[in-house]
């Protein structure tokens, strides 16, 4: 069977200038893919009439087309009226659109104003789909056999819609050539030394299947996929050749699937009823903030001391000053007592703590900037270990931040 | 002087597979803008011939293409073959490219293959533009009065060509309509809202400016931009213009130019001298996360206390736990209580508290997904509010934080 051809459309003036970088399109390309549609390709324009009846007109060879933005309330939004214009038809009052609208104001407890009553004049042309992240609408139009599905540019609210209500439609209407992946986080070996590793698995798997590499702050994710109308065939080819990678690379594989590392140290926690706790100095809160984006991390995770100022280490923590003094804040010895200290203030099963040199500034030539020491303390035992995660603020927080779960996640099987 | 029609087209399967987020397009975008000129369109499409010849020829239209990407010694690199055939030519040995090639792997110390002997193979009718990044070529073509520049696609490579030798040759040949633009940020109203305030002002505004809204989490970006051949008429309209507006909307403006609200935040306790600390529950570290990217935040920030367990808000934070059986731990007294404790412990001049119900579940009538209890206090005082922040969890997460720094913010300047 023929496949379909997928065309995106991002709409925004914002994009052009630069000062919105696309995300959508690459988000929309990754999603289409996994469900077994391929992105053709991916046009931004700008909010004029002509650019976009241009880009209309240009996709009148797809079958279906993907478009995001420009229904925002404000008067920067073109879209619609010109939307009537190349379907030929006109706004029309929708009922439907506009309660949608009163209820999402109603929810966050906001006041309407005129202008998100004009939300609700759609073309009436469209099939108009709920959009329930957010006051824009959501719509479905044909012309010659092209489907345009139109949705609002905002990220959070344009992948809640498509997930929700456009996906299932695609999936139902057009047909998909299989396609499955198989994910494998690592961490602790670098991208090369990983490849070097892996190369003669690499060079002798199947033509339809790819693998690809997408290192990230300290880890690297390795993602194996194929397309094949054997589903069959497909699937037991990835198993087989899963089965083999893992077997070149066990002690530095920490998830079998795409997840962040703090969500293996989530299932191991909830399976052994243990519990953790975190001292944090120089990742200021994002170690902590990272397990809280999971639901249900309150089972495992007590919370955290922020611990910015060394006055605070010790008044909170019990961190004793003279150690502070002495052994200098970045030390082996403050780590494993901030570690032991949040482990007692917070009755956790585990503490964790973390103190270094984010940088820009502030290193030592014994401390230079992304000196980082980690502790791990336990009922029985501290360990700790001390890292250099390079010279940018952002990256070394970022890579902190895994390594410690890294750290927990070894005394959690060891 | 007519103003020049400029594309860009970026090329590569792994853009459309969303392995890879097409962060050129924006930046080229940007600094388009930044010199005079205006992107007028962005493609994305994948290695194949096809794709390229029909890009290339939607093109036509335009004075200048700016192709990225396709240029690499690998295999799926189809796109040079592909330029011979669009521009009637065939490729050829280029020397200097070659030295070039060879230069750069001397550099770095790695062996040359023979794969990167054919980086130095060009079209014949090419304008060979040296890449002093890496060792893809760029190249300089021209077909019907179009000129096509084509560089490569890894962004330090293509950013250092563009800026050093692009970006002169464009300004020489082509004619730039200077730019100006200035961004304000606000919080605290709706985008609809907003526009309602500020509709008469807008309306006025002078046919050469316009205004985007750019909203994102909990704020709007306001960004009020201008091309006028008349630099000062046209800096000077921008100063009216954004001194009219910031007279419109006062209270919700945090900042003039482009940043985060913690950064406000963090100048204006650098310039009262003012310290504070955070008690976060359903935020969970993301507010102490995003003032500790800030260099220096150390100056302004004690500490936090991360208390997600109840137990733990009682504990360490001192909240009474007859209190939260009696009020729930989302109220108003446990938030107020929890911002009083966190003061205290780490000696801030400001404590800032939060508890709510980022979802997915944990939901009751009286307190949906979502409510969030957000309480700051001083030496004299405390005040506190309740929010609605929806249904996803992340992004309660982002605007509680957003809120919890405005709420400071109007503390310190009230």
């Amino acid at each position: 069977m023929k496949e379909i051809i997928i065309k995106n459309i991002s709409i925004g003036d914002e994009l052009l200038i630069g000062q919105v970088i696309n995300t959508n399109a690459a988000w929309l390309g990754e999603h289409l893919s996994e469900s077994g549609f391929q992105l053709d390709s991916s046009l931004t324009i700008g909010d004029s009439e002509k650019a976009i009846l241009d880009a209309f007109n240009a996709c009148m060879d797809a079958d279906l087309v993907l478009v995001t933005g420009g229904l925002g309330p404000t008067a920067d939004d073109i879209t619609k009226p010109t939307v009537c214009k190349f379907f030929d038809t006109e706004l029309e009052f929708f009922q439907e659109a506009y309660d949608n609208v009163v209820a999402l104001f109603k929810r966050r407890g906001f006041q309407m104003s005129e202008r998100n009553r004009g939300q609700a004049m759609l073309p009436k042309a469209c099939e108009y789909i709920p959009n329930t992240y957010g006051t824009a609408p959501c719509m479905w139009l044909e012309k010659n056999g092209v489907a345009f599905a139109f949705m609002p540019g905002v990220p959070f609210e344009m992948k809640g819609i498509f997930t929700d209500e456009l996906l299932p439609r695609i999936k139902q209407r057009f047909h998909a050539v299989p396609y499955e992946k198989r994910v494998i986080m690592t961490t602790g070996i670098g991208e090369s030394f990983l490849a070097d590793r892996i190369k003669d698995w690499e060079d002798a798997l199947p033509g339809f299947l790819s693998l690809a590499y997408l290192p990230q702050h300290g880890m690297v994710r390795l993602r194996l996929s194929g397309r094949h109308e054997d589903t069959q065939l497909l699937h037991a080819t990835l198993d087989d050749q899963i089965d083999k990678l893992t077997r070149l690379i066990p002690k530095y594989i920490f998830a079998m699937q795409d997840q962040p590392i703090e969500r293996t140290v989530f299932d191991l926690l909830i399976n052994k009823e243990k519990t953790f706790a975190l001292a944090e100095s120089c990742t200021g809160g994002n170690i902590a903030h990272v397990i809280t984006l999971i639901p249900g991390s309150s089972k495992v995770f007590k919370g955290a001391a922020v611990t910015y100022a060394n006055a605070t280490k010790t008044k909170v923590l019990g961190v004793p000053s003279e150690m502070i003094e002495k052994q200098g804040v970045v030390s082996q010895d403050v780590v494993e007592s901030m570690a032991k200290g949040v482990r007692n203030l917070m009755d956790a099963d585990y503490g964790v703590a973390t103190t270094g040199i984010a940088g820009p500034s502030g290193g030592t030539d014994e401390n230079p900037i992304g000196t980082v020491w980690i502790g791990v303390a336990s009922a029985s035992n501290v360990v700790s270990k001390c890292f250099n995660f390079g010279k940018d603020r952002e990256n070394v927080i970022n890579r902190a931040t895994i390594a410690a779960y890294e750290m927990l996640r070894q005394e959690l099987i060891g």
